[in-house]
This record gives structure tokens, C-alpha cells and sequence, in this order.
């Protein structure tokens, strides 16, 4: 039976009792509507840990004024069932109230890494990732913690916020799980027509087809990013709102391609922006 | 002997061994100029815990152009001695390459409790404080953080800093150890000269003035900071910076005292700005 959490010391109170029983604690952050991409996570987690904890939490930090904060899925007793399923220890499922007591007296503020690609959409987004990561890393205290590799932008700031803090947690990136199709699977996908979910196969086809340009020698970005852009236009309904390529994880644009990048892009449909990319080694990587 | 540590990754490995053997760690973060201040909070550290570290570091971020960042007396061997006679077990000393090994890609931010008293007149001071602390946090992990009440505004963010971070920490405020005369004990006292020195001991007695006035039903801010004010005017060459009645660990300014508050003061003299404060119980604390 997954345990449901709901209150920070009583959390706590359980990660103090496990780690003097030395238990090996992996942790996979999500905002619930849980998919087979976080199950994948919990999956990797608990094999290689003793006890995994997952928490539920929709980070209202996270999200723009105008976005869809309010509208995002939620559905714990689904959610728990899943995660029972699979064996999963422990779920953390806080309120907001809970994990925002008082009004911030601190602020956690991303630099220059949240100020391009989806943080330049999303201003504030990552600032209030890091503030809820931050918190639940202490809250915790896990030896692995398990994040998507969809959210790569997301991915390499925790990773440099691990570092930074000194937090001593090892971060585990987890690759895209995708629809047989390849669609990258999300909790938003939901919000999808059925002819939009067929258009948005695209999304991962367009980068298929830049990756074999590519590995064919291609190294001009522009020309990658106009073969992306072209196929997407062509393809789907949805409003092509970025198609970009930069280094990984120092996530600095890299108009010529030389060592290790990321190619992502955003669509936007009717009801949906949804994101996804891949992350290419570069010639002098092994 | 106290062992001396230079690196994270070594200070990490040591706290995780530690954490093993369930040792309980006392923690005392000191910018080093070791003095019977930080002393005492050493020795309260040790009768408390398992095991104590001692970090000195003096942290460039919490210095503001202007101020003594160069001039900080640092004496390492000295203060070394000084742990050592104690019976520390550990000094973590660090370089500032070591800390911030690269430009920070994260800021931490004090709001609004940074916008007052000494904040106010230190820009960023009390980001560099928390951004350090955190760090220092993590990278040690003790159960009990040692800090002195001189530095009252600083205790208030770092306490709201433990709440907010969800640190599992207990942060143990230390009463401000003073000379035979009531100066209260700062690295900084070296600065004064000979006559200021003497001078000096008016901070601590215009305080005592204030609390008699206190003690005896005085309730307006207003006739108490008046006090102060004359009482330092008259009695040194230094110039008054700063008298002020707030709330306690708010640290909102209050006109009229209900609650717990503190009485803090700073006067500039020639080469040194000191600070001093008493924090007085309110009537209806318990």
C-alpha cells in the first residue's frame, strides 16, 4: 500500500526514521495526472532504492497568470492507485497551504538559464520550480531524485541548482516515454482534439527528420531549424512557437553545431502548448 | 586536533560517514576573526552535539562594494588554535573558488525582512548571507545551527529562511557575549581607536537607559529611540546611524509596543560601523 503523506512534518518525521535505518531514498517530483512517463521514473526509482517517495503537488509558482493553473488535471485517487500498483512506497500529496504557509519571505530566482527558450515563454516558471524542488529536496532528503528529459530546459537548471546549493542528491535524467506513434507523452495531451493528437505526431517526426540531417553531416542550425519549421507548417494546425538549438546543459544557442546540443521545440494548438525535443551527442562527446 | 577541511566533496564524505554513525551535528558559521562570541556558541555547540564543525569563510558575496571585504581580518592559524583548544572537531575552510566555483546561475533573495535596518543600508547583504548559509546548510548538515543574537535581523531571515527552505534544522539563537564593560564582542571592534573604544561602551549603556525607561511603562518608540539618540550623541565622536523599535522575529517597525521587540542601534566611527541590540520580552510573551 503507497502511503498518502499530506503534511510537511509528517513527512518528515518519516524521512527521519528512514534514514536511521540507512534506507536508500529515491524521489520523483510530479504534479500528479500521472502518465507512463512518470511511471517509468518510479519504476527506475524503485528499483535501484530502497524506499521511493513521489509527490503530488501542483506548484501554483509555476504557472503564468494566464495560464492553466486552475484547468491542470488532478486526480490523486487515480493517481494513487497507480503508484500502488507499482509498489510505490510512499506519495507526498501536500497542499498549497501546506507548502506555502506564509507569503515567500525568499525568493529562489533562476539567471540567465531561465531567460531563453521556455523560461523566456513562461517568465517566472522556472523560478518557481526551483522554489518547490528546492523545498521538497529538503523536505525528503533523497539520495536519487528522478526527472524527465522531455523538460530538458528544466532539467539542466535542477541540475545546476543540485550543484549550486550543494544539495546531495544525485539527479537521474529518465528519457522521453512516447506513444507508439512517438508522440512524447505529457499530462497535457489531454487537452488535445482527435485531430490535433493525430497532427501532433509530427512534433517528434519533424525532429526525427532534423536528427538524420544531422547524422548526415548537417551542422548549420538555421538549416536544421528551417527543416523542422517546414514540416511542422505543413503538417499541423498548431502555431509553431519555437524551434531552437542549443548546447547541453550549458543551454547557450549554438548557431554552428559542434559539441553536445538539444533541438526543442513548441507547438501550440487550440488548448495545448506542447513541447519536446531531443538531445544530441556531439562529435566530441562520447 | 581539529581537522582542518579546504574542500566540499571532503566536507560531503566526512558529514555522510557521520550521518552513518548517527552522530548529531552542531554547526557554527563564522567569517573567522574567532572571538569569545563565536567561542561561546562553539562551546555551546560542543556540550550539545555529537560532533561540531566550525566553517570559516569570509563570504565576498554578503560584502557590498564599499565595504571591508579586503580589510576583514582573516588569521586562520589563529583561529584554529583557538577550536582547537576548545576541542573542535572539525574547521571547514574553504576558498572562495570552492564556493562559487562558477558565476551563479541561481540567486536567493531576501524580500521584504531585507529591506529594513541593516538591510536597508547594506544592499544585497542579506542575499549573500542566505545564498551562503543554504549552501553551507547542505553541505554540512547539522541538526542544530549555532548563531549569534547580535546580529538579531540576521537570526529572524536565517529562521524564516530554515521554515521557508524546509531545512531540518534547529537554529539555536546565542546571547551576545560582551566585554567587561557591556561592549558587545565584534571582529570588528579591532577597527576603533583608542578613544573610540572607550566611547564604544555608550552603544550597550544607551540600551540599558532605553530598557529602564521599558521597564517602567515607557511604551512609545518614539521617547525611547530619543533617548538612545541623546544618551550616543552626547557621549561619542561617532555618528548614529540608526536607532530603531521593531517587532521581533517579524521585524516590522513598531511606533507603539505591544509585543516582542528589539531595540537596535549602529554608529559609525571612524573606520568601524558597530551594532548593538537588546531584545525585549513583551507583555504579553510569555
Amino acid at each position: 500500500m503507497t502511503q498518502r503523506i499530506t503534511t510537511v512534518q509528517e513527512m518528515k518525521d518519516i524521512v527521519r526514521a528512514l534514514k536511521k535505518e540507512q534506507k536508500q531514498i529515491g524521489f520523483v517530483p510530479t504534479m500528479g495526472a500521472l502518465h507512463d512517463g512518470h511511471l517509468t521514473m518510479v519504476k527506475t526509482s524503485l528499483k535501484k532504492n530502497d524506499i521511493t517517495v513521489v509527490s503530488v503537488f501542483v506548484n501554483p509558482l509555476q504557472f503564468g497568470p494566464n495560464e492553466d493553473f486552475d484547468a491542470y488535471p488532478r486526480d490523486i485517487e487515480s493517481d494513487q492507485e497507480k503508484l500502488d500498483a507499482l509498489g510505490t512506497d510512499y506519495v507526498f500529496y501536500p497542499s498549497v497551504e501546506e507548502m506555502y504557509p506564509k507569503p515567500l519571505a525568499l525568493s529562489v530566482k533562476v539567471n540567465r538559464m531561465a531567460e531563453v527558450l521556455e523560461g523566456a515563454k513562461r517568465p517566472g516558471h522556472f523560478d518557481g520550480v526551483v522554489t518547490v524542488v528546492n523545498k521538497l529536496f529538503n523536505i525528503i532528503r533523497p539520495d536519487f531524485a528522478y526527472f524527465g528529459k522531455k523538460d530538458a530546459q528544466q532539467l539542466a537548471i535542477i541540475e545546476r541548482m543540485v550543484a549550486e546549493f550543494n544539495h546531495s542528491i544525485e539527479i537521474i535524467g529518465v528519457d522521453t516515454i512516447r506513444e507508439a506513434d512517438g508522440l512524447a507523452k505529457s499530462s497535457r495531451n489531454v487537452y488535445l482534439t482527435v485531430q490535433e493528437r493525430q497532427e501532433a505526431v509530427h512534433l517528434y517526426q519533424s525532429l526525427i527528420k532534423a536528427q538524420k540531417r544531422y547524422d548526415a553531416g548537417e551542422r548549420n542550425s538555421a538549416v536544421l531549424i528551417n527543416v523542422i519549421n517546414e514540416h511542422l507548417t505543413k503538417n499541423t494546425s498548431g502555431s509553431v512557437e519555437d524551434i531552437a538549438i542549443y548546447s547541453y546543459p550549458e543551454l547557450v544557442e549554438q548557431p554552428q553545431i559542434t559539441g553536445q546540443i538539444f533541438i526543442s521545440l513548441a507547438v501550440k494548438f487550440s488548448k495545448a502548448r506542447l513541447i519536446d525535443n531531443i538531445i544530441i551527442k556531439g562529435d566530441n562527446h562520447d
